[in-house]
C-alpha cells in the first residue's frame, strides 16, 4: 500500500518548514528576455520555438524554487495551448519536478461522468499504465471540478486511494464572478459553495482515504476572498487539506489565508504563481538584480516563504 | 465576419433533416475484432498500437455516420487517456470530421479563471494561430463547465463571437449524482441548475452572439432525466440550443427529449454515443450483419435518426 497523500504532503511541508506552493502558469509574452533571446525567439506564432522557450523557463523555475518549497502546481491550460507538443511538455515537467522531490499538483480542473471521468483520472492522476511510459509518473494530485457530483470525482478518488495520490475538489474559486454561482444561497441560508463543501467532507471520509494525521487525501481548493468564508469552510471540511490559490497576484493576503489553517499550523498549502515566476518584472527585485531574472525569482520565493511564516508557524 | 454558429448548426440540421449527433467515446476494449486484429492488437498496454486502433475505429465511425447526421461530438477524455499522442489523434479526428462537412463539437468540459480559461479557449475552440498548424481548424463548438461563473466562460464566448463558433455550457448533466449538486434548492424554490440556466440565458444574449433565427451561439448541455426539468430549462433558456446527451445508453427516451425542442422542432441536438458506435455488440444488429460491424453502426445510426424523427419533426 503506498503512503497516504495527505501524510506525504504534511511530511514535505514539515521538511521544508513551509506550506508554500509555487504555481507554474507560463505565458510566452512574459518570459525573461534572456530565455527568449537564447532560443532566437522572434516569432511568437512559431509553436515549437515558443514552447521550447516556455519549457526551458519552467525547468529553470522548478530548479530555482525546489530548495525552498515542498510543492509545485502546474497548470495544464498553459501547455494545452501548444497542442499535443505542449501536453508532452507538461508531462515532462511533472517528471522534472518529481525528480527534484517536489510534490506535484496537476492543475487540470477536469470533470466528466462515468467512464469519461475514469479516462481523465487515468490520464491526469494515475501513473501511466502503458509500456512505453514505464518510467513516467503521474502528478501526486490533481484539481477536479465538482459540478457532476460524486460520479465525476469518484474515479479520481479511486486512483488516489490505490496509488497514494490526492484530489483537490474546487469548492470556492478566487475569481470575482465565481460568487455569482458559488455564493448562491439555499433555503437553509447555506451558500452553494458551503453545500459543496459538506459533500466534499463526506467524500473525504470515504474508506481508505485518511492518513495518520487526521487528514484525507481528498482536499479542497479554497480561494480566499474574505476571512469569514475561509473560517466557515475550514469548519465544514475538518479533514481536508486546502489548496489556497491566488496569493499575491490575485489579491489574497496573508492574514485571510491564515484562516485556512488549523490552529496547529497544518491544513493548507498556499500557492503563489505570477508574483514568483515573473518576479523579474517587479521593480523591487529588478532594482536588486537587474537582468539576473533567476535571482529575482529566488528572492521572491524566499520572501513568499518568509511572509507565510509570519502568519502560519510550521512546527 | 464568420457566420453565426447557431445559424450554421440549424442549417446543417435542416440539410440532413435531423437534429441527431453521434458521440465518439472510444474504449479500446470494445473495439470491433476486425480492427483489433488488423492492427495486431494483442497488447492493450501498448499505447501506440491501442491508439492506432482507436483512431482507425473513430475514422471509420465518422465516415459511416457522416451521410446521416449533421453533427459529431468527440470526447477529449478518451484521447487524453493516450497522453500527447492521443491528443494529437483527437485534433486529427476534428480535421477528419470537418473535412466531411460535419459540425464538430469538442466535448472537453474545460473551465478555469482568467488567463487560464483564455488558454483553454485558444487550445480547444479557436482555429490554431501557430504557423505549423496553418491548415488545422479547431472544433466548431466546445462544452464548458459553469462553476467559475462568467469569468470561466467568457474567453470561450469571445472566441465563439470572433470565429463563428459555439459554446455549450453544462447546465444539467445526465448522471445520477449530478442531482446532489445541480438540484440543490435555493430560497426562491429554484434549483441550482435553474439558477445556472438563468445566468447562461443572460450570457447568451450578449452582443454579437445572436444568429438570424433567434438562437445564440451560447447553448446549454441539458441531460434529460425527467420531462418537467426539460420543460423548465427550455423556458429559462429561450435563445440557447440544447445539446442533449445520453440518448440510448444513458437512458434518456425520445419522449422526454422532445421537451427540449421548441414547438417548431428547432432548439436542440440530441446525442447518442455508445448505442451507435458499439451497435455491433447489440444482438439486434449482430443477427442481421454478424461480424460486419460497419453495417451495424450504419443501421443503428439510421434507426436513431428515424426514432428522433417520430418525436421531433424537422421542417
Amino acid at each position: 500500500m503506498p503512503d497516504n497523500f495527505a501524510d506525504r504532503l504534511l511530511a514535505a511541508v514539515r521538511a521544508k518548514r513551509t506550506p508554500a506552493c509555487v504555481g507554474i502558469d507560463p505565458v510566452y509574452a512574459r518570459l525573461p528576455a534572456a530565455i527568449a533571446e537564447q532560443r532566437d525567439m522572434n516569432d511568437e506564432m512559431d509553436a515549437e520555438a515558443a514552447l521550447d522557450a516556455t519549457l526551458e523557463f519552467c525547468r529553470q523555475i522548478i530548479r530555482i524554487v525546489a530548495p525552498y518549497v515542498p510543492v509545485v502546481k502546474i497548470n495544464s491550460a498553459y501547455f494545452e495551448r501548444y497542442y499535443w507538443e505542449g501536453v508532452e511538455g507538461y508531462y515532462e515537467l511533472v517528471q522534472e519536478a518529481a525528480e527534484r522531490d517536489l510534490i506535484v499538483i496537476g492543475d487540470c480542473k477536469r470533470a466528466d461522468i462515468g467512464h469519461s471521468a475514469e479516462m481523465y483520472a487515468r490520464a491526469h492522476l494515475a501513473d501511466p499504465d502503458f509500456s512505453n511510459l514505464d518510467d513516467f509518473v503521474g502528478p501526486d494530485a490533481v484539481t477536479v471540478n465538482p459540478y457532476f457530483g460524486f460520479d465525476g470525482v469518484k474515479p479520481f478518488i479511486d486512483v488516489a486511494r490505490e496509488e497514494g495520490k490526492g484530489v483537490f475538489v474546487l469548492v470556492r474559486t478566487s475569481n470575482e464572478s465565481g460568487a455569482a454561482i458559488q455564493d448562491l444561497v439555499g433555503p437553509d441560508g447555506m451558500r452553494f459553495c458551503e453545500a459543496v463543501a459538506k459533500q466534499v467532507a463526506e467524500w473525504a471520509r470515504g474508506e481508505g482515504l485518511m492518513g495518520t494525521a487526521g487528514y484525507s487525501c481528498v482536499g479542497a481548493v479554497v480561494g480566499v476572498r474574505d476571512r469569514e468564508t475561509a473560517i466557515k469552510l475550514r469548519a465544514l471540511l475538518p479533514q481536508s487539506i486546502f489548496l489556497v490559490p491566488g496569493y499575491g497576484a490575485q489579491g489574497a493576503g496573508a492574514a485571510d489565508v491564515g484562516a485556512c489553517f488549523r490552529s496547529d499550523g497544518t491544513g493548507a498549502i498556499v500557492t503563489a504563481s505570477r508574483s514568483i515566476i515573473y518576479a523579474y518584472e517587479d521593480t523591487k527585485y529588478l532594482e536588486m538584480y537587474a537582468s539576473e531574472w533567476e535571482k529575482c525569482v529566488e528572492h521572491a520565493c524566499k520572501d513568499f516563504v518568509a511572509e507565510l511564516a509570519r502568519v502560519v508557524p510550521v512546527t
